[in-house]
């Protein structure tokens, strides 16, 4: 079960290449993403209605797609145009379509009930759109149900044991931090978590020799069901950062979790920096060095997948350090509980 | 669930070579095929009743097979004959053994009620056993269940688009056609399918360099469960083909779908054709071509399978020229009815 | 289901090397083995209590495991003793902790309630721990359920089959051997058979130059659920070898079956003999020749088992030979109805 009244990625905008189908799986479902003939995107049921061939097999004909089985011709609502062994075709010959947008380099799809498809409700992260915010868009497919993985990023204390020799520096991280209370909101929630008199971790080194010792603090957002944003500086010890930010390294992260079946995930994600020299090899490293922690999060998250398959009994059990992740998943709960339910009770709600 | 009172193939009668224990699983049960010392075919079930040991794992002794684990030794009709421990065999100790034939170099085999298996009702197709007839038997294993095989042998409006550049030509074939009425028959049907002022397609014009544009006829004929008999022509445009066969290229195709489980397929099959010079050339190049024409279908079908495993409720919505497939599919779940009713329900009607 | 309250061999000592984390499922649990400081063996569930983890990613410091996800330190007893982010640690946070003991160069586990963990039910094998007898640690991985293996032991008959060309001799080993009845014990049986004036098999020809013609016995002990002793020699033809054992070679093999899984299996083995030159030659060309046997076995073995996978209804057909394997059977049976009886049932009876 998954939340689908609201906007997944499903994909960069880079992958959908003009005069290309690209099949996709999205929440179990086979989606074939595409470019009509003005460019824009068009997602459809990646299925032909009539014997259930892949249309990702067939022909771009203009804004359609024709079915390379036997012939069956579509529209980019979903509609089938043309049969070649018959004259009518009856209203029934039609797969489903998606509403799609283009925002931010990604491409958002709607998985659930395509009137309620609302642009305006496509989740924002600003620094994806602000040029000055440099980074390369990044793409890991997931053996493990996408909620490991937002688990995960709610709780920062695994980068001290996980990420000690990449992001994370020591694991006095994890025991002499200073968090701030979790803010939750309505579709989340956000903290911040700060470390003072560390050593800048490698990653961030790699990029920054002028920094040491440093304090650092990271902005955790995490939204329903599955965007991780994340605003993160390194400054001098005992400056005054909330307020002054000379001399300050700061990176922006974004990741979104698009559900590919209930045990696989797609992962897009970027890092971003706002240096102005050697961009394109700073972006080059900060790529390099997250994709090396992000494989250390993985050996973890797939093994956790693996072992709840083998043991659908098995219990876990809670820590303090555990409120956000259990907030989030309460709340993606929450949402799924209200779309699956029938209209009589909405009504006597 | 498939019929069982009735002839499948088992095997090219070239694949059971003598001296050789050859297992094969068909219709979900393992048989083991070989001949005895007369060169007769034998079916035997492939799993001794002692240990469940693979009988292929054992050993020939003149007409028997000893299993070689414990040493239980086998006769054609499945009885055990020798057990190495023990003095007194008790009846119980026997295996299956299954009705067999050997006709038009085809092994056919029963695996229905032995006490109806009738030679007399093995599927003939004539040009098999004709020596002018020249065609290089071949064997392709299919992951997907055998109806998505005479699907699509069914429709042959595929080859337009599946087969563009193989066997089809052009997709006019698809929409000019002329088709004749389906021909239904208690066990399959007939059609033909005319196509007129054609190019020769490329497959025939590797083996004929006189013919350019053509008119074409398919003449179809489809026995349940699983028998595909195809006799084709080109010939110049505009003779009266149906009675002046002069100059006129000629093939004719046999394919038997054989299931080996619910979800894979043995695919037997032979083009074939009726020149007299380059015998072995021709009959190469044939096979060389409609080999690549199977692989271009082998990815529709088993794709499909894909599909269907992955969503049981899609629901295939029928056009108008699945009118054969249709009929077929009836027929064979007519057959299963009858073959699985109850005997009460049998005398009562 | 399996015997839980009884001893297995979770491992060869070598094999638990200091300082070293090693992962290994046990009748379908995931354990977790290793050394503490004074080099005891330790064995813990090998899952973190907090989100699944496993802990075999995870860090040895002193006698505890720290898990490198989220920073969980247990100690042997499986008690969880340090939480980085919190001080409180409730007694919910634990995992499992196991018996185990070290005897014979072998680790042993007892997997059931570990208040009735007895070392002094180790089974023993008193050849292993004599100094005088020579061989080298065995192991094997088998894609089978253990009762396969133990079958395959129970009936030595199979020697003559499946290992003709390496343990056996001739078939006549099946139909002409003398063996003792079965003796049947609480926990198992012995039986010996012996086979007269047959010729030195190959794996013993390899390290005896000076018999030929032998007779030779096989004494078998079995032991509930899975362990395997036997005591074998060749002798000069004629000698009364029950008492003069001048110029007889002797060898003692012992094998313990541990199921991993429903499916698959750990086997443990080793091969000893009691020469005193050249004695590691002869130990590496026994353990050859075993393993050479061993994998003919295997072929039969994990067949069994799909077939078996294959067909759930298949009901196997003894002969009277498999009296000793039914016997092992029942009493593991048994044992294992005694063990998951209810209470109240218990005290009825």
């Amino acid at each position: 079960m998954f939340m689908r009244n609201c906007w997944y990625v499903a994909a960069w905008s880079s992958e959908i290449v003009a005069g290309k189908l690209v099949p996709r799986t999205l929440l179990n479902e086979k989606v074939l993403l595409y470019r009509d003939s003005t460019g824009q995107i068009v997602a459809i049921e990646d299925r032909c209605c009539h014997r259930g061939a892949p249309l990702a097999l067939g022909r771009l004909e203009g804004d359609c797609v024709r079915c390379m089985y036997h012939g069956l011709l579509f529209d980019p609502s979903g509609k089938c145009v043309d049969v070649p062994t018959q004259v009518t075709i009856p209203p029934s010959l039609k797969i489903k379509s998606y509403a799609v947008a283009e925002a931010d380099s990604l491409i958002w799809i709607w998985m659930g009930n395509q009137e309620n498809a609302d642009p305006a409700a496509i989740p924002g992260f600003e620094y994806l759109s602000k040029p000055e915010w440099h980074g390369i868009p990044g793409y890991l497919h997931y053996n493990a149900n996408y909620l490991l993985i937002t688990d995960n990023l709610a709780d920062l204390v695994h980068i001290a044991y996980v990420h000690t020799n990449t992001l994370g520096g020591s694991e006095e991280y994890a025991r002499e931090h200073v968090q701030s209370p979790l803010q939750k909101s309505a579709d989340g929630f956000s903290l911040t978590k700060w470390h003072h008199n560390s050593d800048l971790p490698p990653f961030a080194a790699k990029v920054n020799s002028t920094l040491k010792k440093v304090d650092r603090w990271n902005s955790v957002h995490l939204k329903a069901p599955a965007f991780f944003y994340l605003e993160s500086g390194f400054g001098p010890v005992g400056q005054d950062l909330k307020k002054d930010r000379t001399g300050v390294l700061e990176f922006r992260n974004f990741q979104a979790m698009t559900p590919e079946t209930d045990k696989t995930t797609h992962f897009f994600w970027v890092y971003m920096h706002q240096e102005t020299d050697n961009v394109d090899a700073i972006s080059a490293s900060l790529h390099d060095s997250i994709l090396e922690a992000f494989h250390e999060d993985m050996i973890f998250i797939e093994q956790q997948q693996r072992v709840l398959d083998d043991d659908p009994d098995f219990q876990l059990k809670a820590i303090a350090a555990d409120a956000p992740l259990l907030h989030l998943r309460w709340l993606i709960e929450k949402n799924i509980k209200a779309e699956t339910a029938p209209r009589a009770a909405l009504v006597s709600a």
